[in-house]
């Protein structure tokens, strides 16, 4: 079964594909990254971005995505302290990805959800 | 700020986006559309090619898929009743965005996840 996939996705199950899906598609995260792509990066520059994100998950994803080599901290020992946010060359390489989800979700947006439905 | 994103995103935030990334990336969600864009059918199929998925979850996200217009179920009224299911158009149309992620997770596989981050 798994041989007879279509090349491009190389089987019905890849880990590292449902690693990758869920961690981008986790609550916040995709938005996140959308806003870093956008070009945010500080802190609270994010936060008001996005609507009802509060600081403690905004903090949790950033953790949790920059320990993923997705994105990274950098600290500017200024007085007082700078805090900034960037996409790594790893989160950067998500643009294209993301850009065409936003892409799906414009064409599919009009449609109530039951026009997606072939003949049955 | 919202001005200044590169044209391709609109702007640093879209509930219609955000919505989009986190339907695709609910836990399951991702592999079930892998699974189903590789040619299952059969809820078994599905189930069986997905490393502990259960029934449960298996069929809760499929009702979640369909009630979003991506996938669709088919009854063939026959003896026994046999059910099979779908990709609609507009789940076929993720093919080429869950393709791209499969090439990202691909490509930044085999790096520890520090060295996707550039010079602190």
């Amino acid at each position: 079964m798994v041989e007879e996939a279509p090349a491009e996705l190389h089987g019905a199950y890849c880990a590292t594909y449902q690693e990758a899906v869920e961690l981008v598609g986790r609550r916040w995260s995709g938005v996140i990254l959308r806003a870093m792509l956008a070009g945010a990066t500080r802190f609270s520059e994010i936060r008001d971005a996005i609507p009802e994100l509060t600081d403690r998950m905004l903090s949790e994803r950033l953790k949790e995505l920059e320990n993923r080599g997705i994105t990274e901290r950098r600290v500017v020992p200024s007085t007082p302290v700078r805090i900034s946010y960037h996409l790594t060359p790893k989160g950067e390489d998500l643009r294209d990805v993301l850009t065409g989800l936003q892409c799906w979700a414009e064409r599919w947006a009009d449609e109530p959800a039951a026009s997606g439905r072939g003949p049955r």
